[in-house]
């Protein structure tokens, strides 16, 4: 049989793309390729290692679970923070008004730049914008949800081999995320006596020469904490005098009950590079249209040009999120009333404060007064659970009687060491 | 100082996700932790290798370019497929009212499954789904545009190491995602003088045990060719007796010619696994948003459950497409009329025409007539260019205008060889 040999390939020219091509000379020679090669004889399709190794530990137990509703007590859902579940917190009309108006106006259909149209970034630099922490449309990234904005900037900060160091309690997705990329995880803990805050010691005793990445998320998924400046200043010493720069998750920002300061991270710091993660999902209260940003905070420019080209270079990959919400950003970001964000946090707080007082005096659960974000914590060493808050009241009261009542059914008070054993 | 040692860690048990979570019994202890761990002295943050290897050769092209525009002549871009840059291909007023409409309704913004709502899968499953080619809701996976369909199918099908086929000429984005993914390229020909059809001997002798996916895109980016039921046969007896599965990209699928027959790949193959590729962007005119889909055919039960759960847990990592298109999507896909897709195929056809007419008496040029997608190619050994024939008519007829101009002051006839020195 007469095959192809190339004597000419473009695929080392790095430039074969669409528009030039260069074709190869070629030459028909006859050999039996069977000879010279082995193919497979039978089919063998398996899942790749890196589908096999992205692991979502939330899927684990809910699909491990094996549990026959009780008829007489219709489920109330207290475990995916998605605000939207029950209709009782509707977007503002502002919101949903802007993406018609993206629509109408015909403009916003075609590809955009795979960062993200160069308005949309800006609008949102401005928004976020302040005088200890400039930003430009070029510090804006626009991803496809925050959790890409959290993928593209773990990609873009860590080789496999390295190890980031992520919160515990803490967002699954980080650890989804690193180990099916070859990243080792490291948790530091948060400690619940002192309102979640990290314990330092600890995160500083994980770092090591391969550590490339600090993630700090504040307002906290799934303590419901703020920090403090004072602490997000001792935060930033860790990572200044380890080198480590951070990747800030800040979805929750702003989301923090009257009484509390949110202050995000990077305009605190002159010298530690910073990737501030964010988007529309939990304060305006639309997360199924992934629509996420990454802030590139860099004034000491250690970041340089590299992390800004390689973050640009991956976003290239899937190309970026929905045009239509791109172009109803600007006025998402600057027409929302005041109004829309106060009543989500009353509602919010309100909630927090029903779940707190309820669970305070169950015996068994230690709950912890959230500040912030959508979740409230309890818990009795060795376990923790979290509860979201935002399901409407009178179901936050129902299901609050019946944690009691399962708690009153099953509580065994223990030995103060016994949990030592019981793991 | 004193820090902390864990002695019984949450991280190894695999469930420390949001809802549960064990605390580790700590201990306090006195060491100074420089002499145990090395950590930087300084700064040192670069790119990951990933972004380093994420190599789009379209903008390498772009970037590099040093061009003075010439004033007098207004640019006419021929090289992005994006058919909405000069607004005379509007998408149809249903897609925008599908879209409006599911905003409205207020039951699209919360978070859908990582693989989309079951309602909108059902919509893509019948759209497509044929006696010999069934597919049910199931197997369908929504996507962030036809981008990360090809992303996730390449992601769960290969490993590093393994290397999968792609025609040459062929669109970028598969050599891209793959070499960012420690996956090797081998270059398949098209035959120009064959219609592009596939050098078949020349594609069987690229695979080796180490070919995890054969790339088939019909209709063809850059070639504007559509693929023979036979020649498709073909292609496919290559795959079944090498057993490779084969990643179909379909993104153009029926944007063919009148005359010319569409024929999808899977329902030809009763024994090769096939991901079929497509989305939005391209039919109904509106890249920007980024829906797009996998479909899954395995009639043999070849993929099995191994390669259905990789695609679920991959697209776990950054969250499916925006949902209210998602929400749009059974009525985009039932409700478009077929006056739509006509009016899109008779332009470019049309247009097609007058380049292909045009450039055939141009001395150095060789056009191809296309017989469907948005391109035509021109050629003369060694170099080829893809013409996007999306521009309104008059732009086009310029640019072939200024082809012509071009051509007759720089083309040089060679003698019959001379290409083979000439690279």
């Amino acid at each position: 049989m007469s095959f192809v040999v190339e004597m000419n390939g473009a695929q080392n020219n790095g430039i074969n793309g669409n528009s030039v091509h260069h074709v190869s000379v070629r030459t028909h020679v006859s050999v039996n390729p069977a000879k010279l090669k082995s193919h497979r004889q039978r089919w063998n399709v398996r899942p790749s290692e890196m589908s096999k190794k992205t692991l979502n530990p939330i899927r684990a137990i809910v699909d491990g679970m094996k549990l026959t509703p009780n008829p007489e007590k219709p489920m109330i859902a207290l475990s995916i923070g998605d605000p939207t579940v029950f209709g009782n917190m509707p977007t503002d009309d502002t919101v949903l008004q802007a993406v018609k108006e993206a629509i109408d106006s015909h403009k916003y259909n075609g590809y955009a730049p795979s960062v993200g149209y160069q308005k949309s970034r800006e609008a949102v630099a401005n928004f976020y914008s302040c005088p200890e922490a400039p930003l430009e449309d070029k510090d804006v990234i626009l991803s496809s949800g925050c959790s890409q904005a959290i993928e593209l900037a773990i990609s873009v900060l860590c080789n496999p081999g390295d190890n980031i160091l992520v919160p515990r309690p803490g967002f699954s997705l980080y650890k989804t995320l690193a180990v099916s990329m070859g990243i080792q995880v490291k948790h530091y803990n948060l400690l619940p006596e002192k309102s979640w805050e990290i314990d330092l010691q600890h995160l500083e005793s994980l770092i090591d020469d391969k550590t490339a990445c600090l993630i700090v998320n504040n307002p906290s998924n799934p303590c419901g904490s703020v920090f403090s400046r004072e602490h997000q200043h001792k935060i930033l010493s860790v990572a200044s005098r380890n080198c480590i720069p951070i990747l800030a998750d800040e979805i929750y920002g702003d989301m923090v009950f009257p009484g509390c300061d949110f202050q995000p991270l990077a305009p605190l710091s002159s010298d530690v590079p910073i990737l501030s993660c964010g988007g529309l999902a939990k304060r305006w209260l639309v997360p199924g249209w992934r629509m996420g940003w990454i802030l590139i905070h860099d004034r000491n420019y250690i970041f340089g040009t590299g992390i800004r080209e390689g973050l640009v270079k991956l976003s290239q990959r899937i190309l970026g999120p929905c045009t239509v919400v791109q172009g109803a950003l600007e006025r998402i970001l600057n027409d929302t009333p005041p109004e829309f964000y106060q009543g989500t946090i009353s509602f919010l707080k309100s909630n927090s404060e029903i779940c707190y007082s309820e669970l305070s005096t169950v015996p068994g659960l230690n709950p912890v007064m959230p500040s912030g974000a959508m979740y409230i914590m309890a818990f009795e060493y060795p376990n923790f659970f979290r509860i979201v808050v935002t399901v409407p009241e009178e179901m936050m009261i129902e299901a609050c009687i019946r944690i009691r009542e399962f708690c009153a059914r099953h509580y065994r008070p223990r030995s103060q060491d016994s949990h030592e054993l019981d793991q």
